[in-house]
């Protein structure tokens, strides 16, 4: 079946969008054709002056609309406690726990010599300059990755280079999750989970 | 979270999409915010013109660039089979088996009676006035909905309302499909093998 070239155009660039194949690439430009109008102008508008409307962030390099953005200028949060993330996309995770009160700082990345991705290809020496010359003294940076290869590796690699620093330096809590079944919870994270086990 | 109001705003967009949640629709833009600028102008330029560029083909109702499309258009196909289907997008299915050549129309919806979709309110009455009209005498109408209640329910209704018109009307073969297990075949599609089965 050869659409007609226009479908055909938005169907590949939506089977680029990760995770998306060409059957709901198809589905994708079948609903926008049912759409009002005036809605997908707005919604193409929006994609055109999406890269000129968002900047990075000086100090944390998250996505944001100003710089300073809005974590990193706001004086009723703890500037002294820097939680470092591979990716913008995991800040919102943390903030919608509603438990972190800190700053942020997005790598990028995560370390992966296989794959390239060499540690200055990361924003890494923008974190020791952060940390090296911020006003305030940090006090605590939270090395926030993934628990699998590249996340320990990334942690890893800042543990050591942080370390001479002297301020302290964390990591997520390892367990069993919320609603885990013991039963079928893999070996090394109740492995973890034991070892961390606290006094009730 | 409060994302930048841009990020906001596409994300949003992206979860309207069919079968996409919050979270993919963060990644999708995401994904956008790494592209080539001129990539998302070209991609965003497309979407503005995607309901402009694309017509309504006035003979049988598919999405096209000409009216008549490109298959009712065709001298070279049989212009006296018709193919009835529910909406545009299965068109893509059947002109992939290359194994039809005859034409097609879109009825736009399955009858659904409880939904509110009334025969008035698909694109039968035009369907009707094709057959009437046609100056070839339209020889075959298939019935080609999906094998299930909506389906089922439609492709009644279409061959009660068409019988007196004296074409041949057929639907979609029933029986097991390419790959399928007998062991795990559903009674009713087993049940069809059975009475639909053929000398070898």
């Amino acid at each position: 079946m050869s659409y007609p070239a226009p479908l055909r155009f938005l169907i590949d660039q939506f089977s680029r969008f990760p995770g998306i194949g060409e059957k709901t690439a198809q589905r994708f430009v079948f609903y926008l054709l049912r759409q009002p109008p005036a809605d997908i102008i707005r919604f193409a508008r929006a994609l055109m002056e999406l890269q000129d409307s968002i900047i990075v962030c000086r100090v944390c390099f998250n996505y944001a609309e100003k710089t300073p953005c809005n974590i990193c200028g706001d004086p009723t949060r703890d500037q002294e406690t820097i939680c470092v993330v591979a990716f913008s996309h995991e800040v919102g995770a943390f903030e919608r726990t509603g438990e972190y009160r800190g700053a942020y700082h997005i790598l990028g990345g995560n370390v992966n010599i296989l794959d390239g991705i060499t540690p200055d290809r990361l924003r890494i020496k923008e974190l020791v300059e952060r940390i090296t010359r911020s006003e305030k003294k940090v006090q605590e940076v939270i090395l926030a990755f993934n628990p699998d290869l590249e996340g320990e590796s990334t942690g890893l690699y800042l543990y050591k280079l942080l370390m001479p620093y002297g301020m302290k330096l964390t990591r997520l809590a390892r367990g069993l999750p919320r609603g885990a079944d013991i039963e079928y919870a893999d070996e090394i994270t109740l492995a973890d989970a034991i070892k961390a086990r606290r006094e009730v």
